[in-house]
Parts: C-alpha cells; sequence; structure tokens
C-alpha cells in the first residue's frame, strides 16, 4: 500500500498530558496555562485539539477547571476544539459549554481486566453505557460515526489481545452506531498500554480495513516502550492517516499500570516523520517545536521529545538536492 | 523482502556513549566500572562489545585508558570485544592487547564537510589514509573484509546526500579492499548525525543491495531526532540483519554538531523489537536491562531508553494466547 499523502494529527498532549501531569498535584497547571498552550497549538495548523476532559471532578480533580478553560478560549476558524466524556453527565457539561466539537461516539475496550480498572465497568456494563450514550447522543442531534477500541494490542493486565475479539468488537461498535441511526465512519485503535509492535500494527490494521474497507482509522499510540514512532510508520505503510499524538511526548494514562509515565507519541517527531516522506500535514513544525517548549515551561521538566532536543535545523539542505 | 529470522547487535554504548559522557569531564567513568560494564554485557548474549578507542589520548582523554580496560577484562568465550582506530598508531595499540578481535577495514565519509571535522582529513587525505591503513592491515595478516560509510544518509554541514555518492563511496571501499587482496563482505552505513527516515533507509539499502548483492549490511543508527527504531524497523524490512546500538540509548558524537547528546539507536529496544517480532536476538533482555540500569548508575544520570523506565513486564502474556 502507498503512503498517505496526507496525514491528520490530533493533538491530545493537553487533555492526556496535563491530566497525567497533574496526578496528585491537581493545581499544577493553571487554568491560564492550559488556554495559553491551546491558543498556541491553535497557530500551528494542527486541526483538532483535546484539552477539556469531563469526568468527576472528585476522581480527576486536576481536569476540574474544563469549563473554565473552554470560556477562557479565544476559538480561531477551522480549528476543533475537543474533549472526553465518558457518560451522560458528562456530555452535558461539554454540550454546556457552547465551545467544543461535539462527535457522536461510541468506546469500548478490548480487555475487560482494563476496562474494570479505566471505566469500573465489565463488558456487559460498558456495552449496556456505551448504547446509553449513543441515544443520548442521538438525542442531541450528534450521530454517532465514530468509534473507538481501546487497549486494542495488548493488554498489561490480560497480556495479548486475540484478533478475532478486536474484529468482534468493532463490529459491536458498528452494531451500536446502526441500533440508533448513525453509521460508523471513523475507528481510533488505542495502544492505551503500548503493546503494539509494527507488525501487529499492521496486520490488524490490515484485518480491519479488510472486513470494513470504508472506515477511517485512526492509531492513538503511546510510546510506552520505544517502539511509538515504528508503529506510526507501521501504520503509514497500511495507509493509516489520522493519528492522535501529544506535544512533546507528554501524556500516559493513570490507570495503565506502569511505574513510569508512557506518553503519547510524540506530536513534533511525528510531523517529522511525516515532512521527512513527503507527507503534508498541514503544521509549521517549527511553531509547533515553540509549543512543545512552551509545554516544557509550563510542566516544569523536560518532555521525552528528541527533536525538542535535536532541533530540525538542517542548514545545509537547502543548497544541496536530495 | 521478509524479515531476518536472526539479528546481530553490535554493542557500541560503552564506546560511543562513554565517551561522549567523558566530554570535559575525562576521568567521569572509572576503568574499573567500564570493565564492570563490559563484562556484564558479556553475560547477555551480546556477542560483540566496542568498548575501546585508540585515538589520540591528547584529544580524547576519557579514552586513554582503553589499554587499561583491556587488561582488566577477563574474556568470556564467545564474545569479540573490539574497539576503534583511525591510524597506524591506534591499530598498533589495539593490536598489542592482546585482547581485541582485529578486522581489516576502511572508513569513508559521504560529507567531505564533516570528515574535515570529525577526521581533519579532505576526501583525497581520507582515500590516502584508508589505502595506507588496509596496507597495514594486510601486512600484520588481518584481510580488509570490512567497510563503512560515515554520513550515509545526510549531514548537519553539507545537507542531504546524493545515493550516487553514496554507491560511489562504497565502490572505493570495494577498491581499497581490493587493492591489498582482500573483499569486502561487510558493510556498515551509518546515520552518524540522525538524518535517516524509514524510506531513505530502505531505498539506499536497496541501492547497495542491488549493486552488490553479497554484501552484508550493517546500519549505525542514532536516534537524534527520534526516527531511530522506525530506521531499525525499516532495515529490518530490507532485511538487515546487523545493527549498533547503544545500551539505554548511550551514545553520540562530539563533532556531529549537535546541541544535545543524540545516543545511538537503544539497545534494549531494539531487542525488545526483534523479540515483538519474533526474531531472534540470542540475547537475554532481562539482563540487558539490568546492563542498562547498572549503565544510568555508572553515569549518574538516566538513560533516554523508554524501556529501562517502563519495563517489559507483561504478566499477562503466559496466560493467553497471542
Amino acid at each position: 500500500m502507498a503512503l498517505p499523502k496526507n496525514v491528520t494529527l490530533v493533538e491530545v498532549g493537553p487533555r492526556e498530558g496535563f491530566q497525567f501531569e497533574g496526578i496528585g498535584q491537581p493545581d499544577k497547571i493553571s487554568t491560564a496555562d492550559k488556554i495559553r498552550l491551546v491558543e498556541a497549538l491553535a497557530e500551528t495548523g494542527v486541526r483538532t485539539i483535546q484539552f477539556a476532559s469531563f469526568v468527576s471532578p472528585r476522581q480527576v480533580p486536576q481536569m476540574a477547571d474544563s469549563e473554565a478553560v473552554c470560556a477562557g478560549i479565544t476559538k480561531r476558524p477551522g480549528v476543533d476544539y475537543t474533549g472526553i466524556y465518558l457518560n451522560d453527565v458528562g456530555l452535558k457539561r461539554a454540550i454546556a459549554t457552547g465551545k467544543l466539537t461535539i462527535a457522536g461516539r461510541a468506546y469500548l475496550t478490548a480487555s475487560e481486566a482494563f476496562s474494570q480498572r479505566n471505566q469500573k465497568r465489565n463488558l456487559a456494563e460498558d456495552l449496556a453505557m456505551q448504547r446509553k450514550m449513543a441515544a443520548i447522543f442521538r438525542d442531541n442531534g450528534y450521530p454517532v460515526e465514530h468509534g473507538g477500541l481501546m487497549a486494542a494490542f495488548g493488554c498489561n493486565y490480560e497480556g495479548d489481545i486475540p484478533r478475532e475479539r478486536v474484529l468482534q468488537m468493532v463490529a459491536s461498535l458498528h452494531e451500536i452506531a446502526a441500533e440508533v441511526g448513525g453509521t460508523l465512519k471513523r475507528l481510533s485503535l488505542a495502544d492505551t498500554m503500548g503493546w503494539a509492535n509494527p507488525e501487529l500494527i499492521r496486520r490488524t490494521v490490515g484485518a480491519v480495513r479488510a472486513r470494513w474497507p470504508a472506515l477511517r482509522i485512526n492509531l492513538h499510540l503511546h510510546d510506552t516502550r520505544g517502539l511509538g514512532i515504528a508503529n506510526v510508520y507501521a501504520g503509514l505503510l497500511e495507509g493509516v492517516d489520522e493519528f492522535d499524538t501529544g506535544l512533546g511526548g507528554l501524556g500516559g494514562c493513570p490507570f495503565a499500570g506502569h511505574k513510569a509515565a508512557a506518553g503519547n507519541v510524540c506530536s513534533e517527531e511525528v510531523v517529522f516523520l511525516c515532512r521527512e516522506l513527503g507527507i503534508e500535514t498541514g503544521i509549521d513544525l517549527d511553531r509547533l517545536i515553540d509549543c512543545g517548549r512552551l509545554a516544557e515551561t509550563i510542566v516544569g521538566h523536560a518532555l521525552p521529545s528528541k527533536l525538542l532536543r535535536a532541533g530540525t535545523a538542517r542548514p545545509a539542505r537547502s543548497t544541496e538536492a536530495a
């Protein structure tokens, strides 16, 4: 398969990353800094920025200011501002901000053990909740077109995930959408705990695409064990043209059971990879690197990104033919 | 092309990494610690360990104890212990240790600007030196069978390197070997300054292999801008079965003109990638990770390896089918 000509990045650092940074210190990142970073990101050419989280303020107090962040942001035309919401209460909060792009979606988890820890629901309960959410989306005028599958490539608690289970759950997501009159158009496969490898990415994406050729596939990858960018390349080789990425390599899931932070694949490095491969992202890499440096200032420590250290400066490139 | 079934790693961390760590503080790593790490590495299943450097003790004082390290090491059968030597003086020092595996080899640099900085020689001078060295190798009973090309994928000073120049220089390496009655059997393509990307790796390896199908190709990759492991995967896709790697991501070239350290691709992560892809390396990953932790203790700071942080612990893998 040919590499895609264009790739879309969904910047999730201000949501996953700041959520992770704020564990145990909910006031670490100020509302003003969150607004500042989101507004800077909007100037880079990134078209979707996920920064809000409408989950329980008791369980995730560091995201309790999501409404305030929404209120403070001056929106830039052409940019989608998004958040997450795992139940009807959260969805209603998101809608109430009046600032966010809401997409009707259903999420399942390929590992029941992880679902119990992360969502506090077993598979049956999770299916019921997704059906309930799907109806709420429909009732609010948001057709359910997006699906997501967490822990799609393996789980720290349950181990490898059989491919058949992945396909079965993607079929369930199609059903959930269809039950409320929607059509699944986009599927996010998430390597929540860093179990993917390049060949597993290719086989899984290949199997899903073989069964649902019209489905647009997004990869949500974590660089837990150093294979993140190789997994992105494997996705590109399979024609995947949408990736969730985290500025500077920010990110990590507090319930994933790692001893250490394990951020999303680094936005700058994915943009750099695409640029080197001749793939258009529409993103100004130098501005994105500036945002990465701003993020480091905000969190108060170095982020994993190597590109932030080395820079892309290639002084001689323009003077010599490739 | 199919992925290789077996991959050989050449561990260069104790040479490139410690050389880099010791810039400006030549006594930072003690001789005893160098010996300790090399001996620990020999227990992992790694078959080649590069740790000595017989260059000018004035210019690179941190490697001036290479003879002492050699003298202190208890060799493990089946492991090759190696070093580098860029001129006849260095080669004679290496031979005199009586501990090292010496291979007759010729090295060129695809960027003349980098050669001037790194080797203090222009191309004509470098060719002359390689011819002189080749004769010395022959005269000492070491047939010239190995070649190396530095800056093969790009240069911070000169920019992109035309493929034709790469092929021309590999042809020169063949000639140098033939002139002293040798045959080039192995070629190391080095991404000295982190300019490679996965497609460039594939095109370059493909072009070299198309012209010299019998040549074994080694890739010496630096993870300067975050693409290192993707470049390894690209090499594997082209059937490359030998990689230079640095424990923990140690390494970097002091003359490469980066503001920051830019180590070799991380040994543990390459072994992990291979293991996940079903490729045999003969290396005990857990022991290698222990060595990475030892290296962090020795250098006194965290190394870039993500695997060292997250671990490979996959408690559930054995209980569930893949």
